[in-house]
């Protein structure tokens, strides 16, 4: 459910028109809504009230500013996964004590920046990793509180790309390593192991590999030595799936329902980490069609959007939905592509779409996680600019890239063959 | 060949030991070597030289001023493909007569500022391009030159992402049309025909393709209209591989007198646009072990780069081949993985590779070509420094990312949900 509507056969964002927004900031475009942002960060913490618990919003999906300060301003915690959402985190008016730093590769430089901001857990990956945030809280004169992230070896029907909870993949510690770890605490004089964690994976569209993942986990704290450790968080992570096409995820409701039916009896609190359940159908890409063309075999939509904006269909071959903003009367069946140089370089193929023509604004939907956030300046194409609706106002909360820009931190050094 | 070499098993580029320019520089780091770049640029253009033709570099592998203005400096044109490559182009010293522009997106702006740099020539990839460049030159008072891009239908073995000249491909114009639109070319009052091009696709191995496509774009040029156009260039495209693994692509100094076979007779100039067989395995991106990690399945290292900078293995699935710093006694069979919080965050599976510990450097070669002008600020990771390496001198020719740099040309807008 979003605030993107038709009017009289036109798309608007809450109370825009998606072509007003255009007329200022131009294509390719990312629009977010507020009201959509709004109530899905409420429809998915709030079932968690009855219990104690912290929704940790995860950067990733969105890191735009203001999207963190809004969701900071609705009592969000963050999780981050580098120095650089930490910093965007805190900027963004997140307090430390609610932000959980997650990831397989944090640097020294990473866990010093996030002890001194006081963060409240480290999602630790590794032994390997728990040695050195004990070194450096050591040198700090600090205790780091942790989290070990439990790998549950749970096999998901999700791209094998964002599956992250089987033993093949590079995340957590096993099952009966983790009790190890959490039985002999004491080795680490400067860790204070407050937390467990486990993160599956993403776009999960079932209840149970969730409830199976806090069962493991409560098996893991049942094992562990009496005494060793006081573990007052239990974090599940994110991964809830959303509708991009026919999938039918549970509503947060239902996740929080069973979730909390499963946590029955556990006296800590309870952390998830939701990223694309919040932002991903809070917003849209809006591209102008350049050519329509086509050859014996095919019809293309050539759009001023490319991979570099959005490369979930090329990574992932993710489906977007993709509409017009001015609806048609007829469709078409055609591949709606960018203009980049590479076949990869598209966002649907043989689709039934709108009979849209050159100036033509179409909006592929869904786009508001893994969006800007994945996007880059392949072909030398600058980023798109990100606006957010709010009611009948909105705002440039991120302005298009320039050439300037482009070249930014570059000096030219070789000027003789 | 390149001038990446082990002296008393320390990796060198050129006269300078890699981790001279780590303590400098820091990692993750692309460093590229000049005298490769040089000997590849020569080794590509020289063979040409016994006819007229002009060797346009293909902007998009590599986009760094610094090398675009060292092939300047050795008489290169330059391939575009937006607006920001132009940009690039110019500033880096490309003269406007050596510019074509590809792509099958440009916008009315594009052209205009093609048009007013005054470049060599459009690869037109559609009649409803024709018509609109034919449109903005009118506008502006301009003939403007173009090749029609023929799409040859030439099916290949290359990645499907990366393969362009076949018919379900979106470049091009096919072949029957195009001798259409050329016999015809007194329609646009506005062009002037100057050229015919194709481009088949990328990495490719094998000499046939590209002498396939010399016959096709030969044979169109028989069978139009007498006295319709007169086509002074014949643009052949880029797209010859290197060798990643265990590809054997043909030499350019064979691909080039295939070519010039081919073209005996032609009176008209040859434009190439090679881009990886230049720069590709001119550069290596440079990133150091954070962590060394396994589990009952598998062995993991971890390094401080990420997709974020190199997206190849992720999006093609390439090999890219990995060699220490330090060279070791003993190998292992691991996966090298970064930080990014997805299992598609590898650069190499199960792969035999030297027994490296935390803090060692590891060096991704042959990444001189779609590393980092492919790379994106995913996970809020800044991108990585370049380097280039000329002789006994090394210079960064493009800085690191800081974090203020993630947030340019953000405003926090929503402060209260």
């Amino acid at each position: 459910m979003n605030f993107f509507n038709y009017r009289n056969n036109e798309l608007y964002c809450e109370e825009v028109p998606i072509k007003k927004i255009v007329r200022e900031a131009g294509t390719p475009l990312y629009i977010y809504s507020s009201r959509t942002l709004k109530r899905h960060f409420k429809e998915f913490d709030e079932p968690f009230k009855p219990i104690s618990h912290i929704t940790c919003y995860s950067v990733k999906a969105n890191s735009n500013l203001s999207l963190i300060s809004l969701f900071a301003s609705m009592g969000s915690g963050a999780d981050v996964v580098s120095g650089g959402e930490l910093f965007r985190a805190l900027k963004g008016g997140i307090p430390p004590k609610k932000i959980v730093f997650s990831g397989v590769g944090k640097t020294e430089m990473e866990i010093k920046e996030a002890l001194k901001a006081g963060i409240l857990l480290f999602n630790a990956e590794s032994e390997e990793e728990l040695s050195v945030i004990n070194e450096v809280a050591g040198k700090l004169k600090k205790k780091a509180p942790v989290s070990l992230r439990i790998n549950p070896d749970i096999v998901l029907q999700t791209h094998h790309y964002i599956s992250t909870g089987a033993k093949i993949n590079k995340f957590g510690v096993p099952f009966q390593k983790a009790i190890g770890i959490y039985s002999h605490a004491k080795r680490y004089k400067h860790l204070n192991f407050a937390g467990i964690d486990a993160h599956i994976g993403s776009q999960i569209t079932m209840l149970t590999p969730f409830i199976e993942t806090i069962r493991r986990l409560h098996g893991i704290i049942s094992e562990i030595k009496k005494g060793a450790v006081n573990i007052k968080y239990l974090d599940i992570g994110g991964g809830l799936g959303i509708t991009y096409d026919e999938e039918d995820p549970p509503h947060p409701r239902e996740y929080a329902s069973a979730l909390i039916k499963e946590l029955k009896g556990w006296k800590g609190a309870l952390i998830t980490e939701p990223g694309r359940v919040i932002v991903g159908n809070a917003g849209i890409l809006v591209t102008k069609v350049i050519y329509r063309k086509e050859n014996s075999a095919k019809k293309f939509i050539i759009v001023d959007a490319g991979m570099n904006d959005l490369i979930r269909p090329a990574l992932y071959g993710a489906f977007q939905e993709i509409v017009p903003v001015d609806q048609k009367e007829h469709t078409i069946v055609a591949d709606v592509v960018g203009p980049i140089c590479e076949s990869g370089d598209f966002f649907a193929k043989e689709r039934m779409i709108a009979d849209v023509r050159r100036d033509d604004l179409l909006a592929i939907m869904g786009t508001g996680a893994y969006g800007f956030s994945m996007s880059s300046n392949y072909n030398s194409r600058g980023r798109a600019a990100e606006v957010v609706v709010d009611g009948s106002k909105y705002r440039i909360i991120r302005s298009r890239e320039t050439y300037p820009d482009l070249i930014r931190g570059e000096k030219i050094f070789l000027r003789k063959g």
